[in-house]
């Protein structure tokens, strides 16, 4: 039993009758967390030959340039939440073009989800999560001061694809130094 | 507190501090359930110009034929996931050639990730969540037997694709019948 005011919540672990798991308990109350991997929905919204990036005002990488990016809630489209995400972080209204690429990551079970996108107007400020957001050219674009390298994944696989014409979803590249993540 | 044996977990809903949305919250020791939407990883496993199917020995939809496919584990990456779901269901080592198609299906907030696949060989067998596997051909599909909608999406989507060339990831049709879905 919890000590009044404990927090603890399934915290043993041990393998669930029926399943082939091991899984997290709630010694209190018997239930069993099934965790699972979060899936990150992002985008890279493009004004004609520029780009929106967001520099963050959290952590991790407060400081850092990021594409709009969050983790999808609950009954939420994938391409519903790129555009929410753009909305909150930039307050930018974008039209999703398609699918740009997969990026796994399961070191930290995420799964993150990038789409082409379009602003529809130039109009963008920074959200409750940013210090401020910005369009760049790609030569502007602040390479040393970049969050994650999912988003250097991104820029590049952005401009590689329309470059190109095939849009065929990309993938992470096969190994990148161990640099920080998205949490 | 709970009865002895009592099985309750987050049972109470909640904002909890610093929040901004509703979840699930154990009264017994004050867990917070931040429950996120589910992916299902899965393939259309192909030889030569036949495609792998498993009927299924589960419900939902017992006895009706699906791609194999289910829930991505935690540190898994989706490609991995897709491989092992058609060892799992068909015996089957397949190599991925790509993503097919992503379907939201945010009413049971659900992503599914559908990779193209080649099978390594054409040894195939039931694993035990299929009551039995076979390769078709198009005209030999089973399709008013077929499991879910997302099944004859992802067959009809990979076979328009290797017809065009365009590899771009598909996407759920606008609106489809309410009929089953996964679970």
């Amino acid at each position: 039993m919890s000590e009044p005011g404990a927090t603890r919540g399934p915290s043993v672990r041990g393998v669930p009758e029926g399943d082939n798991r091991e899984r997290m308990i709630c010694a209190d109350c018997g239930f069993v967390l099934y965790d699972n991997p979060k899936i990150v929905v992002g985008s890279v919204p493009r004004w004609g030959e520029r780009i929106l990036l967001c520099r963050r005002a959290i952590n991790p990488r407060r400081g850092f340039w990021t594409l709009p990016a969050g983790y999808l809630e609950l009954n939420e489209s994938t391409s519903a939440g790129a555009e929410r995400e753009a909305w909150e972080e930039a307050q930018a209204r974008i039209q999703i073009e398609g699918l740009l690429a997969i990026y796994d990551i399961p070191r930290i079970s995420q799964v993150q989800l990038i789409y082409r996108a379009r602003l529809v107007d130039e109009a963008v400020a920074a959200g409750p999560e940013s210090l401020e957001v910005a369009l760049f050219r790609w030569d502007e674009i602040p390479w040393d001061e970049i969050a994650f390298p999912s988003v250097r994944w991104a820029l590049n696989h952005d401009r590689e694809a329309r470059a190109s014409g095939d849009f065929t979803a990309r993938v992470a590249p096969p190994t990148d130094p161990a640099a920080p993540q998205r949490e």
